[in-house]
C-alpha cells in the first residue's frame, strides 16, 4: 500500500536467485495476480488452476516453476519454488509500514514503564506498570498491556490487542486486532452442584517471530506458562487452552481449538476448524486436516483427518466405505435372498 | 428500547398489506412474543410449535398466516408470510436509535480526514488519515479506522470495531462490536523449515446493506480485495479468509469458517459452524447445513450437508445407513453362520 | 502473581478439611505443578498420568486422593477430591487482585450514571447514561457499557469488554476481554430476494457468579431476553444466539455455538467446539462431548456425542462399526464368492 520502489528483474534475481528468461532490464514496481497485473507488475503461477490466466495476463513479468518455464513468452523468472519466491519478492516490494515513534498524547503509560525512543504507542493504548517494551515495538491504538507484560524488540501489536498482566512476547512478534493473550484458562472444579474457579496464575510465553491472528485467544496457564514457541503462525479465531505448548514453526489455520494441556510438536500443520481435545501429545511434523477432531495422542509424523481423527489413509478408506454403504446393503440383501431361495429349494 | 409510537391495525395494514380480522382501530405500541405480550402489543405465529401459546396470549392483536386465520378470536392481521410481516412491523416500531452527531472530545481524528456534520464519532474512537466518512455515519466508542478507510453513508459501526487501513465499506452497512475487517490473511510459504510471511496488500470491499456480526473477522486479500457483496448478512464469530468473494444477499450463520480464495455464490444460506475449505466455487442459491464441512466445489443450487458435505438426500441416506450398521453386521453374521452350517452338512 | 501469604498445612486442613500425613507445620506459600514445585509449594495429584512426576517432585507437600495416600513420603493432605481441594487451596493463595477504586481521568462517564466509591473504572472505559454499577465493581480499560446497562456488585469486566445498551449482569460476574454481550441476534427474514433485518429489542440477563470467556458473544433477544442463569461458566470464543436460555451451573467449553432459541438445562457440561442447532430443548444434567453436533432435543440426562449427536453408547457403537467397515466389506465379498462358487458347482 505504501508507494513501492522499482526493481529490475536482474536485481530481483541477484537477491533471490533463479533464472531470467527474457529482458533482465524489465522494470517491476509491484507483485500482482495474473488476472489483474499491469505492465510493471510481476505475476506468478503456483497452481495449475490458474494456467489459463497466464495466457491472458498483462503482467510485465512472471515467476514460474521449472516445469512451466515455456508456458509463456513473457519475461520471467524460473525457480524451484515459485510460491516462496513470490513471497520473497512481495516482501521486497511491501516492507512493513513504519510507525511514527513516540507515545500518543491519549495513550496512558503507568509508572515504572520505560518506552524506548524508537517505539510507537498509538492513541488510546494503555500500558500498565513495570511493562518492558523493546526497541522498535509498535503498540496499536486501543491496545491493553497489563502490568509486567514484556514485548520483545520489533514486535507489532495491531489495534485493540489485549495482553493480560505478566505475559511475555518475543521479538518480531505480530499480533492482530482483537487477539486476547493471557485471559484465564477454563479451570473449574465441581463443588457439590456448583463450580469452584481455579485461579490461573501461570502466564503466556510467546517465542520470537510468532504471528497471531485476529480475535485469537491464548489462555494463561493454570500454574505454569502456556507456551507458543518461535516461528509459530496462528490464524484468526483460534482458541489455545491453558497449559498448551505449541512447538516451533507449527502453523495453525483459523477457527481451530486446542484444549488445555495438549502439547503440539514442532513443524506441524493444522487445518482450519480442527479440534484437538485436552491432555494429548501430538508429535513433530504432524499434518491435521481441516475440521478434524483429534481425540487421541498422535505419536508418529504423518497426515491425519476425520472425526475422530485417524491417519489419512484409513480416513480416506472409511469415507469411501461410507459412500458405498448403500451398495453394501444392496449386496447383503441379494445374498440373503439367494440363500433363502435355496433354502426353499432344498 | 426507544419509546415507541402507536399505530392502529388499519395503519399497519395500509403500509404493509394483509387482511384485518377484528377491530381495525386496535392500538398497537410494540411487537412482542405471544408468551409475554400485553394489551397494546401485537404478537405473531410463524411456527406450529408456538400454537399453544396463541391460546393463552394476552396480546392485543396477532399476525398470522392464511392457514391459521381461524386459530384465534383476537384482532389479527392475516398475511402470506407472517415472519416477514412481523419483521416489517417490528422495524416500524423500533427504528434504529439516532446517535448524537459530532465528534466526541476524546475521539482522535488524524489530518486529512473530514467528518460530515451529520456523522457521529463516539468516545475514544480513532480515525486515521485520509479516511472518508459518509453522511449520517455512526462510529461507535473505541472503534479504530486505519488510514484511507472508506465508510459509506448511513453505515453504523458499533463500539470497538476495527477496520484496517484501506478497507472500504458501502452504505447502510452495520458492523457489530469486536469485528475485525482487514487483518492480514493467513499467507505463509515454507522456506526450508521456517515460514516466510507473504505481505497481504489487497484490501476488503464490503457492499451496501451488509451486516457483520460481533467478533467476526474478514481478512484483507493477498493482492486483490476480499469482497463481500451487497446485502450479505454475517452472524458472529465468522472467519472469512483472504481473497474470498461472497455473493450478494448470501446469509451465513455464526461460527462458520470460509478458507482463502473460495467464492460463494449469491443468495446462498450457510448454516452455523459450517466450514468451507479454500479455493472452492460454490454456486448461487446453495443451502449448506449447520456444521457441514465442504471439501469440494458445488456447481448446482440445492441443499448440502455432512462431513464431507454432499447433497442433502445422499447425506440423509448415509446418516440413516450409519444408524443401521449394527443391523448390517448382525445380518452378515447370520449369513455367515448359515453358510458355515451348510458347509458342514455338505 | 501477587505476593502470597504463607500457611502451614495444619492451617489449610483447618479451613478445608482432609487428613495430614507428615509434619503439620510444613510452611506453604503457593500451589505448583509437581514438575515445577519448590520447597514451599504444595503440589497435587489428580490424574494417573502424572504419577511418575510425583516420584521426582521437590514440592514441600502434596494433595492426594485417599487411594493414593501412600504413593509418596512427603508431607501430604489426603482428601476425597484432590482437584477440588487444590482449587480451594489455590484460591486461598491467589485471591483476586484488588483494583484501585476511582474513575480514571481518561474514562468517560455519561450523565445519569453514579459510580460507587468502591468501584474502579479504568483508563479509556466508556460508561453510558443511566448505567447502574454495584459496589466493588471493576470495569477494565477500554470497556464499553451502553446506556442503561446494569452491573451487579463485585463483578469484574477485564479490559475491552463490550456490553450493549440495556443488558444486565448479576453479582460477582467475571467477563474476559473481547467478550461482546448484547449484540443484535441474527434475525433476518427473506423479502423476495433480499433480507429484511428484524430489530433485536430484547436484552441479555446474566445471573450471579457467571464467568464469560474471552471473545465470547452473547446476543440480545429478539423480543424477550437471552438468559444465562447463575453459576454458568462459559469458556472463550463461544457463540450464544438470541433467545437462548442456559440453565444454572452449566459449563460450556470453548468454540461452542448454541443457535437461537435453544434452551439448555441446569448442570449440563458441554464439551469444546460442540454445536447445538436452534429451537431445541436440552434437559438438565446432560453431558455433550467435544465437537458433537446436536440436531434434536435431548429429554433425558446422560452423555451424548457424535455428528449428529446420539447417546454415548450408540455413538461408541457406530464409531466402532465404522472402524470395522473394511472388515465388513471383506466378509461380504467372501460370502459372495462362496455362494458363487457353489452356484457353479451346482
Amino acid at each position: 500500500m505504501a508507494k513501492a520502489k522499482k526493481y529490475r528483474l536482474a536485481q530481483i534475481v541477484e537477491r533471490f536467485g533463479g533464472e531470467i528468461i527474457g529482458n533482465p532490464q524489465t522494470p517491476i514496481s509491484q507483485v500482482a495476480t495474473l488476472e489483474n497485473a499491469g505492465a510493471e507488475h510481476i505475476g506468478f503461477l503456483t497452481h495449475g488452476k490458474y494456467r489459463k490466466q497466464l495466457a491472458g495476463t498483462r503482467a510485465g513479468a512472471v515467476i514460474l516453476g521449472r516445469a512451466d518455464r515455456e508456458l509463456t513468452q513473457l519475461p520471467r523468472i524460473v525457480c524451484d519454488d515459485p510460491y516462496l519466491y513470490f513471497a520473497k519478492v512481495s516482501s521486497l516490494f511491501n516492507p512493513q509500514p513504519v510507525a511514527r515513534p513516540g507515545v500518543h498524547r491519549t495513550a496512558v503509560v503507568e509508572r515504572g514503564t520505560k518506552i524506548p525512543a524508537s517505539a510507537s504507542i498509538a492513541a488510546g493504548a494503555y500500558i500498565g506498570r513495570g511493562v518492558k517494551i523493546g526497541k522498535g515495538v509498535v503498540i496499536g491504538a486501543g491496545c491493553y498491556l497489563g502490568d509486567a507484560v514484556e514485548i520483545g524488540a520489533a514486535s507489532r501489536l495491531h489495534a485493540r490487542v489485549t495482553v493480560y498482566p505478566g505475559c511475555r512476547l518475543g521479538q518480531r512478534v505480530q499480533v492482530h486486532s482483537g487477539a486476547v493473550i493471557g485471559a484465564d484458562g477454563f479451570g473449574i472444579a465441581l463443588d457439590g452442584d456448583a463450580w469452584c474457579k481455579i485461579p490461573q496464575i501461570g502466564g503466556v510465553a510467546i517465542g520470537d517471530d510468532v504471528e497471531i491472528g485476529a480475535n485469537t485467544c491464548i489462555d494463561r496457564g493454570t500454574l505454569d506458562d502456556t507456551v507458543v514457541e518461535e516461528g509459530v503462525k496462528l490464524d484468526n479465531l483460534i482458541q489455545i487452552g491453558h497449559n498448551v505448548r505449541i512447538g516451533a514453526h507449527t502453523a495453525i489455520a483459523g477457527c481451530t481449538g486446542i484444549a488445555g494441556s495438549t502439547r503440539i510438536g514442532k513443524h506441524c500443520m493444522i487445518g482450519g476448524a480442527a479440534n484437538i481435545v485436552g491432555h494429548l501429545d501430538i508429535a513433530d511434523r504432524v499434518v491435521i486436516h481441516a475440521a478434524a477432531v483429534v481425540t487421541r495422542s498422535i505419536h508418529k509424523a504423518g497426515s491425519y483427518g476425520g472425526h475422530p481423527a485417524e491417519d489419512s489413509r484409513s480416513w480416506a478408506q472409511h469415507t469411501a466405505a461410507l459412500r458405498h454403504m448403500d451398495t453394501l446393503r444392496e449386496r447383503l440383501r441379494n445374498l440373503e435372498q439367494q440363500l433363502s431361495t435355496r433354502e426353499k429349494k432344498a
